[in-house]
């Protein structure tokens, strides 16, 4: 007789989500083709080109697909290595690696690449940026997050759009990685002043491999060949994953205020049933309440005392529960480079753990997962 | 009463395949992430690695997954960028835009970039490449496709090699465009002692947004973020992409002998037929048999007298039947790089179209076609 398998509940919805829409059913000419199957390929791209503009309030010729988020991040930072003496580029200290890397190619390239740095609670301030712009008097481009992937900080971009508009020669170009916030926090692309923005589609219930990129202006990209995507991203169209991505943006744009509300419900559910083990504490120390709003309720860092996050993921892992330390992308790598920008020390850089929940989370999942963390405990 | 529409018949197979294999089901997890559920994801990954591996006859640490035939094109290409004083880069001058595009970037960015020639035929000879070579006496790599995308012109990549060998200084890196060669004609990475070569899904009747890299040896890329791909490629991995590629090239490797006599016969019933209508002429002119190995069967460029490509191409169209002037990509825009890098004169390149077919093509479908240009070609 075999013993049962506990029954797996997922907490990992920031690495990617449950797939939602199904594979979407397109027309499978090449959108390029001038025949009827290309024809009918391309008016299915186009139509879901508008759709997820009108998701993102959006005019459909500033949206873009890309390959997914990475590539989106990619896209305007590489940009920049075709723009000879385009000044510096900034981007926070707690950015994605897909736009940290990405900068970092630049730097190795000879651009000048800067830091802006970010407050206790993760988020980047009007004084932390004004002292990189200071620091960087020629910067041209900044690269701020939505929402940051392993501790759900949410920046302020409307208010920090102000400072960024580069008081002598020409304004900076703002970039913003939307993967976390899209269809989950309140969002806007246009009232930002954004000049471009990316999105995946896994992060939302769509499938791999399709991203999308925003872009104010149209921009010379590396991404060349056949020219598709208004020269912007080569390649041919991927026009189920675009009908894909339109679809969940139309959903979740729909329940966001919604979904956002039960999100806040479950994460306080969490963090009073977690409180209660005696042995957590926030990750930064002052996030204290669900309704915070500094940060998203879909993402909880957390910290178990005396417990390193590997230790505690794998115990909740065997008693069925996906939760995960830093983001997917680092996971087995050295080092927390995002706590360590918010200041924090080796103890709690090590204890660490990422719970992040999605529109499928229900409480009785917060109860269970509450459950396992205090017996978990009983023994780590 | 409404007239009924004429059947659809497919000859673009060259822009994309239409779909063979359903969507792959795959683990929804992320592949890095270290719970269950992305270890499944992994393993499904890797499984699908190894499969299309074998199906290659390559090692698993040699495949690399992307986002299609473009961007396995551009990484080879571009990580140039990040080898200061790598030499010069040759292309033949029939590439693929996606290999054209991205050599011209280099070339933008300051690095020597050298055209190998190629004769009437389409092809690459040995004389062209000395050539090239003794022009480029620095050259550090070579793009070479293996079946020309508009005419189906084969380059013998074996007999080449030796060529390329690099007399004085280090070997040169030798990539092929493989997009139109894998699972049609026999291509062979390993005896053709590439270092790194590409193939997409779409053609071979995959999902969109998925494509192989082979890389003999890992190389610095510019696709960085998370560190996905071993580093060569960074992004969520497209797992259920993965496993479709798998499934096709293992299909498509196991019936290659038997699909490529059937598609012999097939162009042999198609260049007689369109010969009867006595104003049709293969492209290149020496193309006279269906059995001529220097090109691939599944493509053939066709001109008739008088008639020029794009207005055969929607005649044909309107009676029903795909096919395309140039590549899809190219498709609305101006000029015919590949004709005209082959020295045909401008009624050539004004008269040509490209009739692809694939591995469900049926002689009926032929016989529709040749039907169809005859009466299209009474009123032209």
């Amino acid at each position: 007789m075999t013993a049962a398998l506990p029954p797996r509940r997922y907490f990992d919805w920031a690495a990617t989500a449950p797939p939602e829409a199904g594979a979407a059913a397109a027309p499978f000419g090449n959108p390029s083709s001038l025949h009827a199957e290309g024809r009918a390929a391309r008016e299915s791209l186009e139509a879901a080109r508008s759709r997820c503009a009108a998701a993102l309030g959006l005019k459909p010729e500033t949206v873009y697909f890309s390959s997914g988020g990475t590539e989106s991040n990619a896209m305007p930072i590489l940009s920049f290595l075709l723009r000879p003496g385009a000044g510096a580029c900034l981007y926070s200290a707690t950015e994605h690696p897909s736009v940290r890397e990405n900068c970092r190619i630049l730097e190795k390239m000879g651009k000048t690449v800067g830091v802006i740095p970010v407050e206790a609670d993760g988020r980047v301030s009007a004084a932390g940026l004004g002292r990189a712009l200071e620091k960087n008097p020629e910067s041209r481009f900044a690269a701020i997050m939505a929402v940051n992937n392993e501790t759900g900080a949410l920046n302020d971009l409307g208010a920090l759009r102000e400072g960024l508009r580069g008081k002598d020669g020409p304004p900076l170009h703002v970039h913003c990685d939307m993967v976390q916030a899209a269809g989950k926090v309140p969002a806007d692309i246009s009232l930002w002043d954004l000049d471009s923005a990316s999105l995946s589609a896994h992060k939302l219930g769509g499938p791999r491999g399709v991203g999308l990129l925003y872009l104010r202006k149209p921009l010379e990209t590396l991404y060349r060949g056949g020219g598709q995507e208004g020269g912007i991203r080569a390649g041919t169209e991927n026009v189920a994953g675009a009908l894909a991505l339109a679809a969940c943006l139309e959903t979740h744009a729909e329940r966001l205020e919604t979904s956002l509300r039960a999100a806040r419900e479950r994460l306080d559910q969490l963090m009073r049933g977690l409180e209660a083990t005696g042995r957590y504490s926030p990750i930064p120390a002052c996030r204290t309440s669900a309704e915070d709003g500094r940060f998203s309720p879909y993402i909880l860092q957390a910290a178990f005392d005396g417990v390193p996050g590997e230790v505690m993921a794998r115990a909740l892992d065997q008693a069925g529960f996906a939760v995960s330390t830093g983001s997917a992308c680092a996971s087995g790598k050295a080092g927390r480079p995002v706590l360590e920008a918010m200041g924090l020390g080796p103890k709690q850089r090590l204890e660490g753990i990422r719970i992040s929940q999605g529109w499928s989370t229900t409480p009785d999942d917060i109860e269970a997962l509450v459950r396992a963390a205090a017996e978990a405990l009983a023994y780590l």
